[in-house]
C-alpha cells in the first residue's frame, strides 16, 4: 500500500491534469479522482512517461479520500455550479472535521460565499491556505523579482470574484488585439507574415504577454488542411463561458463603468449569429457599403506605429475598470483586498500575464488610494504620449467602417474621465423637466427644481 | 355618502395625481388614496380646483378600497420592492375575490410575476385589463390615426419589462442628445440661443420628440437667480433610479448586445464623481491635454447638419438594440410579445414618443420577423445616406477630445452587424491556443482542435 499523499485533486480535465502533474513534479505526493476514470488513467500514464512522478490515481471517491494525509486538502476543478455541489456531496462522506476543499475552478462568487457559510463551523479559509501554503508557493508561476504568483487573497468569495474580473480583463485584451489585427490586415494590408513580425515585434516591448507571444504564433502557422494559414480558415464566430458576462453583470451592480470589458462582451454576442451578419452584409453591399469602405492609402509603419500605442492606451483603459470593478466590490464586502498584490500573482501562470502588470503593482505600490490607474503619474504620461496616435487609429478606422469598439469606447472613456464638465447638465435638466427629480447647481448648494414647461410656454406666448 | 366609484388609485406622487385628474376628467369617477395623507388632501384640492372633478380622497386603506364599485380595480403607483409589497398587504385586507390591484410602477418584472403566482387562483391578468379597458381607452394619450397609446402587453411580468426597456431607450435618447449638445457647444462654439433654435428646428422634422421638444425649451431658459441661462447653471451629475440599469443587466442576461443603452448608463456612473473628475482634468491638463483638445475650424451650418444626420443614424441603433431585447426575452419566456403594437404605444403619453417610432411600428408590419431594425430597408436607406454625416461627427469629436460613446458605441454596433467577416476568428484561435476550446472552419464543417503551441514550437527551432 501507498504512503498517504500529501493533497488531493478532483476533476482532471486538460488543465487540471497539468496541476496534478506540475504538484507532482515538485515532490508533492498527489492522489487524483475524476468521475470519469479514463481520464483518471490517462493522468496516472502522463505521469509515469514524465519520470515516475509520485502521482496515484483512484477511481472511486472512497479510496481517493482516505489516500491523503489528515488534515485532508482538495483541490477540487469541476464545473461551476451543480458539479461543484455534487463533487462536495460526493467527497464531504468520506472527509472529517478539520479537513478542505478548495475551488479552484471559475465559481460564481456568491456559489462560493453559500458554501463557506454551510461550512464555516468545520474549518477557515485562511487557515487551509496556510495549511498548503507550501504546496501552493512552488507550484505556482515563479517570476523572477516578484516572487511565485499565489497569495492568500481574502476571505468568502473574493478569490472567485478576483478570477472572473481577471477573466473579464482577458476578454478585454482579446477584443483589443483583435481589433488591432483588424486595422492592420483592413487598412494596412498586412499579411500574415507580417502580421506575425508585427506581433513578435510588440512582444519585445511594453505589450509582451501571453497573449501577444500566442498572436504572433498564431499567424505563423500554415493551414494543415489546405492552402494558406490556419488562420483565415477560421470560422469567425465566438463563443463564450460565463465569467466574461458575470463581470459585465458585476460592472452595472456595482455602478462602475467598464465599457472596454463590455465591449468585448457585445462583440462575442454580434460574432454569434455569423448567417445574419452576411445577410446585413449583403443588405448595405446592394446600397453600396462594402464591408470596407475605401481602399485609403496609408503609412504602413506609421499605421503600425499607430496602432501599437492605440492598443497599449486602451488597455491602460481596460485594466482601470477592471481594478476599480475589483476596488468597489472590496469596499461593498469588506474584503479588503490589496489591488497592488492581486497584479503581482497575474505576472505569471496566467492568460493575462505581461511585464505591463507590473507596472501596475508599481501604480498602487506608490498610492494604495490610488481613484483610477489613469491619473497615476506614470500611466498619465504614457497616455498623454500615446494619445494623438490613439485618436488617428479610431478615426481612420471610422471613416474605413472598421469596428474598433474596444478602442473607442477605451478612448471615450479617457475623454470622459478626464473632462471637468461633462454635457451631464443637460440630461439633468431634462430629468428635472420631466419628471421634476431636481438638480444641484454649480454655483450654490442645495437642491433645486424648475418649472421648465411653464417658463417655456409663458415665453412662447 | 358619495356613490361608489369606477376605480381607485394608490400612490399620489406628481405624476400619479395627474393621472388621477386625466381619470377623472374623463368622466370615471376614482378614489385615491396615499400613505401621506397630505397628497390626498393636495389631489382633492386640484380636483376641486381644475373643475370639481369626480375624484374622492380617503385617509385610510378600508374607506378607499370600500369605496370602489366591485369587482374592484386599483392602479398601484408606489416605489418598486418592499413598497408594492406593502401596499398590496395593506389593501388587499379589505378586497374580495375578483378584485384586482394594477401595478402601474416601475417594477421588477420578476417581482411582479411573483406576486401574479401569488394570486393567481384570484384573477386573471388579461381579464383585469378588460374590465377596465374602458378606462384605459380614454385616459391614454390619443394619437391621430394610431388610436389610443394602450394595448394589453402580454401576461406575467412583460408589461414591466417593456416598460423597462423603453426606459432603457430613454437612457440612450438622452445621451445621445447629450453628445450632440456637446459637440455643437464644443466644436461648433454655439450658444444657448443658437442650440435652441437648432434643436427646435430638428423638433420639426424626423427628430420631432418630445425629448427633442424639452431640450429647446431647456436652452431657452434664462436662470433666475443670476446672469445668463439656467442650463449653464445645473451640475453636470446626474442621478438614476433602476430600470437603465435593469436593461443594461437583462442585455447581458440575454446575450443581446445594448451598447448605445449601455454607454448612456456608463455616462450617468462616470459624471457622478465630479470631484474626481475635476481633478483628473487637473492631471492631464498639466500635462498639455486641455479639456478640448484644440480649436478647430468647423463650417457650423455643416456640423449641425452633420450632428442632426448622426443623432438620426445613433437613434436606429438604439431602437434597434431595444426592440432586440424586448424580442429575446418574449422568446425567452413565451410572451409571444408584438414589437409593432409596442412601438406603437410609445407614440403618445411617454417621454419617448416621436414621429420616429411610427417608423419602427411601420418596419414591424411590414416584417414581423425582422432581424434587426438596421436591415429593415427604409432604415437601412436612411442609415446609408447619413453614414458619411455620422462618421465625420465622430471623428471631429474623437480629435477634439469630446466623449461621444453613444455615438460612437452605435456607429461600432452598425459597423460590426454588416460586417460578413469580423476579426473574430483571431479570438476563437486564441481561446483554441490556450484553452483547447476548439473552432469552426469556413470551408468544412465540423469541429477543430489544432496544436498550436507545438506547431509553433517545431518551426522556431
Amino acid at each position: 500500500m501507498a504512503p498517504l499523499t500529501r493533497i488531493g485533486l478532483a476533476g482532471l480535465a486538460v488543465m487540471d491534469q497539468n496541476l496534478a502533474l506540475n504538484t507532482a513534479e515538485k515532490g508533492f505526493h498527489i492522489s487524483v479522482y475524476n468521475r470519469t476514470t479514463l481520464k483518471v488513467d490517462k493522468t496516472v500514464e502522463r505521469a509515469k512517461q514524465e519520470g515516475d512522478l509520485p502521482l496515484y490515481g483512484f477511481h472511486d471517491p472512497e479510496s481517493f479520500v482516505k489516500s491523503i494525509q489528515k488534515p485532508r486538502v482538495i483541490i477540487m476543478l469541476v464545473k461551476a455550479g451543480a458539479p461543484v455541489d455534487q463533487t462536495i456531496k460526493t467527497l464531504s462522506i468520506y472527509m472529517e472535521k478539520g479537513d478542505c476543499i478548495i475551488d479552484g475552478g471559475n465559481e460564481w462568487y456568491e456559489n462560493t460565499e453559500k458554501r463557506e457559510k454551510a461550512m464555516a463551523e468545520l474549518g477557515g479559509s485562511f487557515k487551509a491556505y496556510k495549511h498548503i501554503e507550501d504546496i501552493l508557493l512552488k507550484v505556482a508561476a515563479q517570476v523572477p523579482d516578484s516572487g511565485p504568483c499565489v497569495t492568500y487573497i481574502g476571505k468568502g468569495g473574493s478569490g472567485n470574484f478576483v478570477k472572473m474580473v481577471h477573466n473579464g480583463i482577458e476578454y478585454g485584451d482579446m477584443q483589443l488585439i483583435a481589433e488591432a489585427y483588424d486595422v492592420l490586415k483592413s487598412v494596412g494590408k498586412l499579411t500574415n507574415e507580417e502580421l506575425c513580425q508585427v506581433f513578435s515585434e510588440w512582444n519585445k516591448g511594453e505589450l509582451l504577454s501571453f497573449l501577444s507571444e500566442i498572436t504572433a504564433d498564431i499567424f505563423g502557422i500554415k493551414d494543415d488542411k489546405g492552402e494558406g494559414y490556419l488562420v483565415d480558415k477560421v470560422l469567425d464566430k465566438t463563443v463564450m463561458k460565463g465569467t466574461g458576462k458575470w463581470t459585465v453583470l458585476q460592472a452595472a451592480e456595482l455602478s462602475v463603468a467598464a465599457p472596454t470589458i463590455a465591449s468585448s462582451l457585445d462583440g462575442r454576442f454580434l460574432s454569434g449569429p455569423k448567417e445574419e451578419r452576411v445577410e446585413a452584409s449583403k443588405v448595405f453591399k446592394s446600397s453600396g457599403i462594402r464591408d470596407i469602405l475605401a481602399d485609403q492609402v496609408v503609412d504602413k509603419e506609421k499605421l503600425i506605429h499607430d496602432v501599437r500605442q492605440a492598443l497599449y492606451a486602451s488597455k491602460i483603459c481596460s485594466y482601470a475598470q477592471g481594478m476599480n470593478l475589483i476596488r468597489a466590490k472590496s469596499a461593498e464586502k469588506g474584503w479588503d483586498l490589496k489591488l497592488g498584490e492581486l497584479t503581482r500573482i497575474w505576472k505569471g501562470g496566467c492568460i493575462i500575464r505581461a511585464v505591463f502588470l507590473d507596472r501596475i503593482k508599481k501604480a498602487y505600490d506608490r498610492n494604495p488610494n490610488l481613484p483610477n490607474l489613469l491619473v497615476d503619474p506614470e500611466f498619465a504620461k504614457e497616455i498623454v504620449e500615446r494619445q494623438s496616435a490613439w485618436r488617428r487609429v479610431v478615426s481612420t478606422a471610422i471613416n474605413s467602417g472598421i469596428s474598433t469598439p474596444g478602442m473607442t469606447s477605451s478612448l471615450a472613456y479617457f475623454d470622459t474621465y478626464r473632462r471637468s464638465k461633462l454635457p451631464a447638465n443637460l440630461v439633468q435638466a431634462q430629468r428635472d423637466y420631466f419628471g421634476a427629480h431636481t438638480y444641484e447647481r454649480v454655483d450654490m448648494d442645495g437642491s433645486f427644481h424648475t418649472e421648465w414647461f411653464k417658463i417655456a410656454k409663458q415665453s412662447k406666448i
